[in-house]
């Protein structure tokens, strides 16, 4: 098995622009696509399985799920605006080793490509350690072109302090767009500001990044049900993130073994 | 190397279905499907080996062995009835990574496409932290097709409890009836309650969950010697997780070398 | 770079037996197969590189040497006597997954089925965790084929023990026997009682093992060096191996972070 | 994704000499290689990607960059001089097995081989865990070829010191000289003993390496900037290096989990 994208239905679309917003920090850009996806109905046409995810199966309502991530399309009513394809997921990369981290946002590009996609932003949570008044929340930028922090830090995003306070980027949101602009396709990382503590999802800071998701793109969506979702989510990812720190607790078991590497032999 | 299955002697069944009870909590599967081998007389057919299993061997009467998974068959003797494939074995995957699992997993359900096998049983037991009276361990299910619910719940399988209480299913039993879904093989996983303390064997809990099979599929089993069954096995299955993890700790030292990576050059 | 046997001289051997004697407890098997090359002046014709070595140098006189297997040859003067393929190294597999240990052993048993093979011999130590006074040394035996017990007993080989005492070996020594088998290749893995305690070279086990040795196969060798010899290993082997550890820890940091997986995005 | 070198310029260099100085103890090589490229004017002609290098990127000015190593290119513009390939970069491997160690080093071989590169000088730190006066500081050396020594020592190169002091190199720069003795190249380490302690550059160790590279390819490069360079390349060199350990952590969180592996199923 190598980590392969089941299309469950061809489509079309025009201009189009990844939204990516796998699990991370706070669940900030899980909440957000998550919010896109439903108030847009956005449809799911692809699924992504790989064998670097870790080897366990979820249940809801006694039914057996492996993980997955998926692709949402979304149909812009515009005929000259940019149709959105939004990837959410169960997970990243559940391996140890560095090689599958490559070989998903790979595979995820190979789409890309082929549907056209010329631009992607990917959203996601910047741990600050502390608790922010919601009216502070900043969204902070990086991006692969420089001539990106003229078009975006129009739409209130801080591209100078990202300069100072984040160094790096672990995972697929800074993949995509360190390996996009390999292949030409422009990218741009928005991060909400977050205190950072584990399994908590940060509805605040989703909802800030939402807005200025909604300016960029000009969509019509209507905010006030975040709060509601996001509790709604809360639950939902809680149960995933807390699941899969025990899986991963039971596969790579850390024993204090103090004995050496040695062989009868 | 890759993870290869040797088919010792060719077999035609009719209405094949895979009957999985691989190495796990409480050895309840490995157990049950033990039991059923001996008592149905089934015959290996296959064996499966893996670059993934851990790197050494076992010693058995002075007689070297190398890890491996074992395939039996058993013939229905009434025409219109399922023939059976049993999968048992010394391990499951004990690689550090997440790939080997998926192979492993793969690798059975390419023989099962062969075979024509349209249904799976994993079998397994449901740590539960509890020691509970015999006459009140439940045992679980879950399904990777809603219509298998109502067809499974009268032979006292409890799909309702999985749902609140089991949130994720590791290594092959839910592998294979997640991953065999893609492949529209239904899929049933059994889980038999036990208490779930390293290296117990769980007659009662296998004995409960070897009811349920024999009902499901008919069978003319005794099901007295399963205590004394139990009892032998209990000794080489405690004597196989001791050696596998005294292995595994030799193989994978977690020193506390508190220095860092680091390079001369 | 894949593992590789690179064949220095084309040997056409005669009745060719491979023993092994890679580092591993207490050294025996090391110092054993090295007193042999020593003696009967066999020629090195072949090594093995693989990248499942640990990734790194050693240094020698100013010489900078990547870590390798050897394999040594030595024609039976006597015509119908057995060629010795003697195999000994600087390491075994140093990585941290299961997959090396079986490609270094499978591209093993590729050179021996080429050189026509078809018995292994597998030297190593038994750690009892007791010093044994010189005398009580045993020879520990396992074997891949039941007839074997028989033809090895009558020189010293204790086959009882071993069922009782040794439930496992790791590493080479067991997968050349048990792996050997699928190629009907027959395989003894030969143990010298030792104390096991780490970094130590045991002179007296490896000359209990060589003289089993030289009983087998007839050799005229004197054993009255093997002191001498040992002790000389004795700093190389030591130095060797603190070598690797070293270079273990720092290639496999583990540091007490308690922070959990997570990622912006 | 495999390990790549995307060459930016095509270049027929003469008599090519690689010189490698990729992060390591003290940055002493890193040091010493940037301080060449920007007195050279070296010109950057290829770059090297690899999935083995650890899933993160930095940020820079708001911009995204994937880790890398980098190829520059020196002509020596006496046309009898020896032409230089200077090789730096952000990280070496960054997995927790071996075989990414090893592909990176054979992309690397395979790009001198093309050059037509018969040379190779790695270079170093060697940490004494002392800290030495400035005029104290020695230059070890290794080589793969015995009529190296001779032919160095002239240079001020410590040979004797490295047999007793040095017992083996971990990571490119002893894998560049060992795997390249394969390929019939010459190599030479050279190690600049320096403290060693974490995160620390060493601008006195790296200018007496620079002396020695200046003297063996007699280039006209004025070293009295090498304290200024040294220091910016300190603030530079630390964050990376704090970077990189943070990721690390968040990739591999080892919690003192003392659950076993066990599998439900």
């Amino acid at each position: 098995m190598e980590t392969t994208i089941k299309v469950l239905k061809k489509i079309k679309p025009k201009n189009p622009v990844l939204i990516e917003g796998l699990p991370g920090i706070g669940s900030v850009g899980r909440v957000t696509v998550q919010y896109l996806i439903d108030e847009l109905k956005a449809e799911k046409f692809a699924e992504l399985y790989s064998p670097y995810f870790l080897p366990f199966v979820s249940i809801q309502k006694s039914m057996i799920q492996i993980l997955k991530n998926e692709f949402y399309y979304w149909e812009n009513p515009n005929k000259d605006g940019e149709d959105l394809i939004i990837l959410s997921g169960d997970c990243q990369c559940g391996d140890a080793g560095t090689l599958g981290h490559y070989e998903i946002v790979e595979k995820i590009l190979d789409l890309c490509e082929n549907l056209g996609v010329k631009k992607i932003f990917t959203l996601g949570g910047f741990g600050t350690g502390e608790i922010e008044e919601a009216k502070n929340i900043e969204i902070l930028g990086a991006v692969n072109d420089k001539k990106l922090i003229n078009k975006y830090k129009k739409f209130g995003v801080d591209f100078e302090s990202s300069t100072e306070r984040i160094q790096y980027i672990v995972g697929a949101s800074g993949l995509l767009i360190g390996l996009g602009k390999k292949r030409e396709i422009e990218g741009v990382c928005l991060m909400g500001e977050t205190t950072g503590f584990p399994i908590l999802t940060d509805p605040r800071s989703a909802e800030k990044l939402l807005k200025v998701i909604v300016n960029i793109f000009n969509l019509d969506i209507d905010l006030s049900k975040i709060d509601e979702k996001s509790k709604e989510m809360e639950v939902f990812l809680k149960k995933l993130e807390v699941i899969q720190e025990k899986a991963m607790k039971k596969l790579m078991p850390r024993e204090e073994g103090k004995e050496k590497l040695r062989y009868i032999g």
